[in-house]
């Protein structure tokens, strides 16, 4: 491999002579070697283009940095953002806490690529745009990691993970309403309890996601804050007067979303307690997530020795030994999501409550776990809806069948009878194997006109 | 022991005689001896007298209990609210995961003890009040013992998380506005960085809590959701018309709360997304308040050989063996109770995730997490306030030597000379043990009037 | 109440007049008002009464203590011990991080409680035994806790946990073999697959249980090392040539446990990771109970519309609404426990990984988090045990209905007449609701006399 | 793109012409686009790699597979383990919770690789070896997977964690040995304590190690246990008798690795027991590393305001606006990836504990997040092995100074004078920012010939 000479305040190193990066990136690649190359998100990487790029108009307006420095730096930013430079990001979440070189890895590039973009080869000629001076001008990593990590996380969330998880809540209310009549055996403790409709049973699942989205909705305005502007600790320390506002600004037309300035800049840099508040809510939402496609891989157990109560597509053959098994696929890829949720938000509980000082240093990994729960959320809530959620149908015979069955239609007799007496009937029919009624006339509770009026599982739900 | 004959629909249980629970709570002790007696923790109880009290009043309102058998109920309840029978609910967290044994053993006291404020002895006499017919009419267990986790929860956070951490929030308010002008070296990766007031860096501590101040009232409208009226599986059975609605009324006057009846009744038993919610919020806090206690003791540390920017009172002495030492214990109870909180929330997660169909069956082990949580942030928030937070003083003297001699004060110079010539200056005076000022002018890059005029520490932050 | 003051190094503090505890546990009692009282652990307790004997005994040997004080302390802590002096421990977990206060509660209460024994009233004469100099002798709070901390760790792990797992392990295996020729259905991803028998099934519970305790004791020889003569920071500073063997001993002798002195006593007491390794099998022990707990209610659901292949003992009426009712309780407070072990496995972690320097002062936390585990563990073990897991039955009728019906067998043909006609025989038996032998036969893949040679279910287990 | 059409028992799919996969891979292809695409760890495939051809062998010898398909097989496998068939494995992890779809992308592949070797275009001609009845022969998805499972992870854990752990156990023994006399101020609570010698300080890190490890070694016997032969549910079904222990044999040979056969098959299907166990003792040695490297930075923090005592290495620019500063960078990666693997230790633990009857459906998720923690373990202990541990040297000015000033050096006083007399010294010295020695013979509690005596913080360790 060929390489070249790049320098930092260190000293020399050699850089792959074809790579935009420079020293400190490279510095980085040799010094962190864990885990797969490249595991940095692409998303923040895409974070950095957008703020570089309102950062560079920002000092434009306000005269630090010359409008011809500008355009050379949004260009390169627009062709991150075009997805034309991805080679060019080789390093791993797991580098220092704050980001620091992936920041570097940014501005070397940039830099590097727009003296190839005014003609010269990579690292040839005085540089135009320098990467500390000119693309990282009135910015420090410590303000530019988190503002990235909220763009991406902000972004991730509002165009992958609430979209998914509405889309499956739409699907589960209208099949709520579909089925709320089809009259059906309740649960309680596993055990037969009083019936209820499907469409009842699948509403509540509506619920959880309807009070999941708000609660997720309900974090969003902290996640818009941006630390940009803090620079190194907060004070924003060479940058001009009113920078922090103007780039926000920026970044909210360049990204079309409402991104503003922090409140308070300390906070933003020394705690991410805006992710943590996110996850929280991913967290619910896999919580949630969990139940239902629990409850609903249960329901449509069997075909034979299980509940069965509803009818799921059959998407692949299930066993490469079984002949004819179909399973709960999908059921099972959102429940390995979700247990996956459930432990990223540990991970970045335990990130973020480390902080020292000025600064969290728990970055890059608080932002890699948070972007992988919001994009499995959202990807694995489509694929549930539309190879699980969407074909569900009612074995209307095997539902008529349970609900015709059951010992706790007796409940709708505690309040003519007492519930003692109720009792006394469903243990007696569960212990001789015979119907409620037949015990309930036998033991002389009720006549049998009584408790065809009294006793109707379309009455009782 | 003496003991007196009880029955249920299992048949007969022998009953300690001067106790006023019946067969089932009497088969709940014997069936789960686990972990210490009593665990059920007593907000559930108090939760459950309100609701009991509630659910009469609304009962006898529409039409299905005498006012004679409400009022001898409602005086049950006023009873336990004083705490005048805290002795009589032995039953511990371990037991049905429904509380079914809790919500029976409240029916069991109340229609006892209603017998004994009758004039009876206990267990003497045809009652006058029936455990399952009255104390439990129009309820089950399964809305129940979710209503009384909410109420008790609610109540925990509103009267004394949110007082105990608001509290705290001022005191590092006002120490944020008092300290505001106290210039000291900032640190970030632990290394010394550019400069911010002490006041500036109190602040972001204040910030967080406002946060997570935020965070934790937007999940109260879900938490103020009750699942009274939705019975055995949500449908409502055997509770009259109107009544969810009416008993949500009842409750909110009597515990001076906004409680509403939950919008959809099977979410509202099947699943505890609610207490997820809520719970992540105090998880967020605890994540808050463990980066603010360590920072506090880092800045604390000493007294000659730590940092020391910071004086904390002096409560105790520090040592069994160490004469004379002084220890930042207020910071160490808050990060256990921080560490314990993030413990909990994954039990929380675990157990809500799990119900199974029409019931969640992780009920008191949740709502056991919840309160527990709850109530030692809010304790915790205040001990450290009154004992740590509001003794906070400046050492003026370790802050104005350090911020001197820091090398990261060349920060400033980075617009007037470039980021690399003053990496130099930093870097030599480094490896000399010398002062910017003397290598800046050694170098030739700045006099020493530009040097005094362009580094100040004051006009940094 | 009647106050007699007591004094410490910060000076004089007011004491309730008929306590036996000194300054600075009144100092803790009033400085760390956050949660209920008296929290701390009495098993904690116990472990400083065990060692605060031993610490006299090896004093004395070692020439530091006369014989005469060595019997006076001893006799205290063997009240102690006998639960003599339960009301004498006032403090809470939420103290300082290192217990500290609890030490200096044990040194106190020792110290005074000898006093009294010598004659005198409460906090009167000169004292026979000082708290610090004599009760604390060769000792820190620092190697103190952490070894009261093993001391009921390993007690409640070896007299609780392991007999509690292995007792229901051994029901487990026994109902293995009872049950090894009842052929049943196999599930997986919740769907019929092909047989095996009920007591091949509960045998894997079984092994897991087995390794879940080899797991656990695997991790007693850390547990078993404690920190004593370390003092302060691990250097043994104050202590005699030869204390921390000779203490550890008596130890052993008065525990009847096998410890032994740590290897490295800067291990010992800055990090707690035998905690965190012990805790680790307990929360594998937790994984495992969780999965065998909810297979149980999963094959005993029903009565009418589950699973219903094993009957479980009927404990308690189930429902406060529905009518004879009984639900799988014992499956349910197993699971909560398991719910609670897996948080507390993470609160520990949380506690472990934030040592400083020479201390971890998460040690209270730690110790309260890990007791709760091992003792739930350990007690629900025996009541999921004692009502449930000796209880169960076959439901023999239903058993063999399912496997009769299921369309899995058709695996034994794979071998015969391949994987791809064997699926096409259970799709067209599936889609018409037939069986396996009549589409097996109408195929033309094999005949009638060949299929019931070939499909035995009792010769695929 | 072209395409082919490839078949499975639901009917024709068409997939891309090139590739070497069939019917079942391109299905789940389009039924989980869930997250990035070939999420699937390589080391699973892998495992897979083995373990087919250990299969078909074992097949071989029992009479069970020709000689000629196991060669054929065998050559497909050892170009999958030499890196050669690497983009023919495009599934996710976020499958179905059997890893099915992987099992049959290996056995797809396999097969119409094959063919290729043997002349054929891919898909063409008769297949001579055929997916599910030759490759897949005596095996089912629910025993391979976990084999594939434990294979991968125990050898990640071999090959890369212990290595990797070792390697910066040693260095840190090495640095214990080298700093033995280096004596420093101790600190607890983070505060000044009693001193001890860097050697001592850092050999407790080497023992934190040293118990991790053998924690570490503990699990293995149990993670060598492989599932194979269990077949379907366990029983083995349609695998020839003896099958189980030759395949493990030959994993064995093949691996290099000492794999036995499960003693109890329907615990290898239906729990993952062993991942949760080993994955346990990985987030041990998470906790003890994050202790041992939060220690680093905060010995080594400064250069002029931090604590300072140590120095390591500078290996990059720290700051893209603070010119000059470095940053303990390695210590910022490895906490990074303690925390991941507290993280993952709770998604493992949440995917452990669902398994329903006789498979765990968790299968890919937790293979994943084992083989990260794994991996990032091994290659963070290298890398901070390498890059700061090697490197760490005494900051011997530093150390001097700050032993000398320390206050707690009092304690050697305490069995001369008593503990009391001792803290009033500290308190007085404090108070009055003098030296112990000053305020020690001005109190008049010892002559200046006695302290010199008897305060030798060279005595004190």
């Amino acid at each position: 491999m060929k390489y070249r000479i790049e320098k930092d305040t260190m000293g020399e190193v050699q850089v792959p002579a074809d790579k935009y990066w420079g020293a400190q990136t490279e510095r980085s690649r040799n010094n962190f070697k864990i885990g797969a190359a490249s595991s940095m998100p692409k998303e923040i990487i895409e974070g950095f283009a957008y703020l570089k790029k309102a950062a560079a108009f920002a000092n434009t307006d306000l005269g630090v940095l010359p409008a011809e420095k500008r355009d050379a730096i949004a260009a390169v930013c627009d062709e991150i953002l075009a997805g034309q430079l991805h080679d060019q990001f080789p390093l791993v979440i797991w580098q220092t806490g704050s980001g620091t070189q992936s920041n570097m890895n940014v501005n070397e590039v940039i830099a590097n690529r727009a003296q190839v973009l005014k003609g010269f080869n990579i690292g040839e000629g005085e540089p135009f745009i320098k990467a500390n001076d000119d693309v990282n001008k009135s910015q420090s990593s410590n303000d530019t990691f988190p503002t990235a990590m909220h763009i991406a996380a902000y972004k991730m969330v509002v165009e992958t993970t609430l979209p998914g998880v509405e889309k499956l809540r739409d699907t589960l209310h209208q099949k709520a309403t579909e089925f709320k009549n089809v009259v059906k055996i309740g649960r309680t403790h596993l055990m037969d309890a009083t019936p209820l409709t499907l469409g009842q049973e699948i509403s509540g699942y509506a619920a959880q996601l309807n009070y999941g989205i708000k609660a997720l909705k309900n974090t969003l305005a902290h996640l818009s804050e941006i630390a940009l502007g803090g620079t190194a600790v907060g004070t924003g320390l060479n940058a001009p007067e009113g920078y922090d506002v103007k780039v926000a600004t920026y970044i909210a037309q360049f990204t079309n979303h409402p991104f503003v300035t922090a409140e308070n800049k300390f906070e933003a840099l020394a705690a991410h307690d805006a992710i943590v508040e996110t996850h929280g809510a991913l967290k619910q939402l896999a919580v949630s997530l969990n139940k239902i496609a629990n409850d609903i891989r249960m329901l449509a157990s069997g075909p034979r020795s299980g509940i069965g109560e509803i009818h799921i597509p059959e998407n692949e053959p299930g066993s490469s030994i079984m002949p004819g098994k179909v399973n709960p696929t999908q059921c099972e890829a959102l429940t390995m999501v979700c247990a996956q949720v459930i432990g990223n938000d540990v991970a970045i509980a335990v990130g973020g409550m480390q902080g020292h000082y000025e600064l969290n240093v728990f970055k890059p990994m608080m932002a890699a776990n948070f972007l992988q729960s919001a994009r499995l959320l959202g990807d694995a809530c489509v694929s549930f809806d539309e190879h699980c959620a969407q074909g569900i149908e009612p074995n209307y015979k095997r539902i008529k069948e349970l609900v015709d069955n059951s010992l706790m239609l007796v409940t709708a007799l505690n309040t003519k009878i007492g519930y003692y007496k109720a009792a006394e009937i469903a243990q007696t029919a569960h212990k001789n194997g015979t119907t409620l009624k037949e015990e309930a006339v036998r033991l002389g509770y009720v006549t049998s006109e009584e408790f065809d009026a009294w006793v109707k599982p379309e009455e009782m739900v």
